[in-house]
């Protein structure tokens, strides 16, 4: 069983390149790839687990960043699907979230104050349904401090390659404005009501 | 909103002394009691974000470390609760594990290999409702490598406080065949219906 | 070539019992025989380095888990070789702590304050030749943001291994007491006149 | 005390475009500026270190990130100046690398595989004194898997930010190749007298 690469309807996107995305969704298909790959290398290990204990278990620790990179770039690209439309003002997110920091203005500065956070990572909001509480984290690289369990509202790519080619080194600020562009907040607003189902 | 430190009904339980779980619930209490911490510390440090933009950050990326040092440990001790009961043979859990690995045997011996990694950390058995199949993760202390919002049917704590009072520094694996003995497989039933609900 | 075992010239060590030392030596000389089996996995797997690329980089990814877990460990134990002793008044190394902190008790109460913080790995005292300057850092597990190629001057074990048995799992503080009761202040003197020659 | 940003006296590189070296400096210099404002953080919240212990544990767990970056860029780009030059043969370096691995071609081979791992990090050669062996090792990020002190003799950034801009998301190895082009090995050298010294 293996997973396969999924194909994105993605909009023109604004303030963001073709050349850009396009180099961004080839490294999502590498995660894919490579996710496989382990598997299948684990599957082989182990027709001798005593011998290849070992790299089986290396194997296994890296076994997440794959499934995290495969799983994250799906997040990030389905939310420009549809093309940009904001939060639904009284929509149940929008309402659980001025319930729990104020305003939605808040909730996204955390998002941007996250992802201004030095280091190749995510800003990512996750949602609890057991307290009824968002989270915000930081995830290093696709796989380091993950809230675990929890599903996903909202994700946002902050490696260097979502940004240095549009925007050189310095530029993840403008970056991070040109992805809330191009969010399809109806997205966010189905994971939510999928999560509180 | 702070989290809550939950009670367990645990039984007396086979091979693991009433000192180490004692201590081991202490540790528990002390994720959920630094949760709420670090979340108030930020929430503090947040009437400047400014000023205060890098202990923010750092406190942001050490979040999930005690967010999920209290939901594994919560996963782990429920796991108890009840007393020991075999997986049902037939369930939807039995077969569903079957035709992934071709026999439960095989899911507990990767679960125990899992655990013998070289680490603290935990051995998890997660499944993906999207793709139906189960995956073994190793995860780093509590917060590195998880499965992104994947569902955990089964978690087993192998840091040196699940078994260093008991068993020695060379006990995993003695303490392994006594957390098996002591595991409620309904609990795992129903925490797999309820990811495939 | 392969890494040796070392054997330490131990003292009676105060508060802290022969079981748990023995344990803790234990521990030790399964890092040296991991990082030789590392070593030799990998050379192994050289043979085919396309077929085998994935194992590969995942024990290199790992190979320095186990070798940190060595040198750290002969860092401490050296530590208590010929018993404990007061740092030398006026000695080179009081004077460059002292001009760096103020004093010797700041510095041992940054050891300590960082040898608190929360997760299994090490409270190490820095030098940089280079700069002049002493830096605390705080190692998870055994490997992860060391100060790259700094010379250590001293180094606190803060795994569970290192004070469960005899303190319990809330007994830290009183490990790193008896810590300090230990220590042999010579062999940091010399650790620095060597850094500094 | 402060860490000073250094200037290295660059030739025109080799298939290396300046806008890339340019913006490389420019995250150099953001190390600098990082570790020094997280030291000036850490003393500043010194004042109070109970109530502060949460925000100084997280920096102090993070200071490290930033020495390193400012560390292994120091390493790399001082081994352009000067311009490209061979590794001398029958050199202490070439004599040692040959004793070890057979041929310096296996240790190039080596650092290259190394680098071609995932992940943004770093390939290094160390050398350890102590027993006249050569590791290779594979950094995460800055900080993650450093052979804690030992010398290092080769530093290859892998990075996306040292590849993206002249060869896209897929082009590492072309910027590997254009690394060695550029490289002068006398600096390499010099090292390993200074480490063997």
């Amino acid at each position: 069983m293996e997973y396969k690469e999924r194909k994105f309807e993605l909009p023109q996107l604004i303030d963001m390149s073709k050349q850009s995305v396009d180099g961004h969704l080839e490294l999502y298909a590498g995660y894919v790839k490579n996710f496989n790959a382990i598997s299948a290398a684990i599957e082989g290990l182990l027709s001798d687990p005593e011998k290849n204990a070992l790299a089986i278990a290396e194997l296994r620790r890296r076994h997440s960043f794959e499934f995290d990179g495969m799983k994250l770039h799906e997040y990030y690209f389905s939310q420009f699907e549809g093309g940009p439309a904001l939060l639904t003002e009284g929509s149940a997110l929008a309402q659980s979230i001025t319930r729990h920091w104020g305003s939605t203005e808040n909730a996204v500065k955390r998002i941007i104050q996250t992802g201004m956070m030095r280091g190749p990572g995510w800003s990512i909001l996750y949602f609890n349904p057991e307290s009824g509480m968002f989270h915000m984290g930081f995830i290093g690289e696709q796989h380091q401090g993950h809230f675990a369990t929890l599903p996903i509202i909202l994700a946002l790519d902050v490696w260097e390659h979502a940004y240095l080619l549009d925007y050189g080194v310095s530029g993840k600020a403008k970056y991070i404005d040109a992805f809330f562009k191009n969010l399809n907040w109806s997205v966010m607003e189905q994971r939510f009501a999928k999560a509180t189902s």
